[in-house]
């Protein structure tokens, strides 16, 4: 049988494995901070008559920049954004290769903040850009000082931001933000994935697009919106930046039943992000309850909790799977992380963990 | 304002522009060689009802292996393939990029024969791999011979194969793909979008998988299964090519939507190919008026035709599109390219172009 190793496969991938957590059918799946709740059934009715239209012309390419949706994307964000502002791909992921095929490349740095969304190393090798990672300060924070020291030390061309970080929920000061800006000639793109679980309340990177030409504010339909499934990222910028990624996307890179899902779940942003609003009612329940138990939640702004104090994540993780629910080790000692479900789901989480005694670990982490 | 100089884009960018054909709106559309008619209705009832099904789940991630759309597309190529030989993405320039990312990269070189699909070459930039454009034989045809000259010549690391060949309809032979494939260590990918617009019984590069672990073949539901606004292709190969494209893929590349969809249509295989065989018809229609006309149409394999004999491809163009029929003109001195469409839009461009009265290039292209 022929392996990887009889192909000639590029150097840089040689022993790698793909990326992924392991989907596991699961009463209680709380592991990749997906939003659990279904969409509305009304919301679901528009969105399946919208795509039996679009259907009904699906043999043609789809409209190439796609306009009604970023028309509707500009029209949610709000902050004055028209569509020329507005740029999406097949999830953030997407987006955010699209902006490293423009903006990075052989020779160039992406700097980034580990602990932070593992994709983004990732995506640095799949366009042969070097991944520099910085470090956070206490408690996964990230001030101002501290991030322009980095960007001023390693003077990346790209810096990603992460805010509401990935994977421990800690939000970025707009201060930092702005610090990282003024401290680099390259682009700074800030990751607001989960943006809308801060609540309408919470500061947003969109806020200092104005007058800052290099400064992208990427979002997802994948959480707010319940829309993992449907693959849909999208960031705002100045029209200079979409300009830039037109010339590295694929051409029609987004598809018809995409463009017209998207913006039939666009027209509904009020039960939308009413749903959020009970999940941070969840999220905001585990932090409290796992204070209770003994364990050490950190400071979050997104629909998942990091948690420190775990003797030992592995039989913690399994103990709870055992139980039928799926949580996420991501390799940090001592913690795990879970996404805040449904109120039955967080029940069933809070629930399970409790039967698992008090934790054991409190000053040695 | 700022303009696309003002940011810090990569240096083998600068000065270019988006690939794209213009998306104008007229009567008959016949310039990208899409498949002109809709999805029958009974099929695209199956398809909605399918895809109401997975916004049901749509707030979750979907199957990252695509398994079930996998094993409909093994099911459809038959030639003894299964899912671990299937591999699928965002329409087949994402399938493409995936092997260039995989294969291509810094330092290593992709060989095509021009004329030839210009994606191809633009892929190759956007992943740092290095472009070789061989030449073909006579009226744009490529043996053996040539083609196993060039890959000895060259040395590339990758052999793209277009057949039928766009932009010229050329079907390739399949003693030129075992020549090149026996001729370099690299991968060779034969790029069928346009496969099944040779019938049934034209030679396929499947036939010639078993045993040759670098070779790659690409297919798309856009054309045949009128699906180019969904965006789906595909490619069979050896499982070890697919485990190199997992790692390059983006995580959950392949939207729930685009998997339900997709396999819906698989399921009405005879209905789609009964649309080909129509398609087929007017294709071979164009060949003999066009010829009647005294144009120079050229032997295809696809569901469009290339034609010399053209003054002024420019005011040819520009008078068809005056009487509301959208063809391409593709830089080739002399020559235009029509797809075939339903019998009512082929009329339409037929009776266009012969009321411009006969062409007066003959020999001096």
């Amino acid at each position: 049988m022929t392996s990887l190793n009889d192909l000639p496969l590029r150097d840089n991938l040689r022993g790698l494995v793909p990326y992924g957590a392991p989907q596991l059918h699961v009463p209680v799946a709380l592991n990749v901070n997906e939003n659990t709740h279904p969409i509305p059934e009304a919301v679901a009715h528009h969105i399946v008559a919208s795509l039996a239209r679009a259907v009904l012309t699906v043999n043609r390419y789809p409209d190439r920049e796609f306009t009604e949706l970023r028309e509707s994307l500009a029209n949610y964000l709000g902050h004055g954004l028209t569509a020329e502002n507005i740029w999406a791909a097949n999830g953030s992921n997407e987006v955010l290769q699209q902006v490293l095929q423009a903006f990075g490349g052989p020779g160039r740095t992406l700097l980034g903040f580990d602990p932070t969304y593992s994709m983004y190393s990732i995506l640095a090798s799949g366009t042969d850009t070097r991944w520099v990672a910085g470090e956070r300060d206490a408690d996964y924070e990230l001030s101002a000082d501290t991030a322009a020291a980095w960007v001023a030390k390693t003077q990346p061309d790209l810096v990603f931001l992460c805010s509401p970080n990935n994977p421990t929920g800690t939000p970025l000061a707009l201060e930092t933000i702005a610090a990282v800006y003024d401290a680099t000639d390259g682009i700074v793109v800030v990751d607001e994935a989960y943006a809308e679980f801060g609540g309408a309340e919470a500061p947003t990177a969109l806020s200092l697009l104005p007058g800052r030409e290099r400064l992208v504010v990427s979002r997802t339909m994948s959480k707010a919106f319940a829309f993992a499934g449907a693959r849909v990222g999208y960031l705002a910028a100045d029209p200079a930046v979409t300009d830039a990624l037109r010339l590295v996307r694929l051409p029609y890179h987004l598809s018809a039943l995409t463009q017209a899902a998207a913006t039939a779940a666009l027209d509904h942003t009020a039960e939308m992000l009413a749903m959020v609003d009970d999940i941070r009612v969840q999220r905001d329940r585990i932090v409290t309850e796992l204070r209770d138990l003994g364990y050490r939640p950190y400071r979050t702004g997104s629909n998942f909790v990091l948690f420190g104090g775990v003797e030992d994540p592995g039989a913690t993780f399994t103990a709870l799977l055992a139980e039928g629910v799926l949580i996420r080790d991501i390799g940090i000692p001592n913690h795990l992380r879970v996404s805040a479900g449904t109120e039955a789901e967080t029940t069933a989480f809070l629930a399970a963990i409790s039967r698992l005694g008090a934790p054991t670990v409190s000053r040695a982490e």
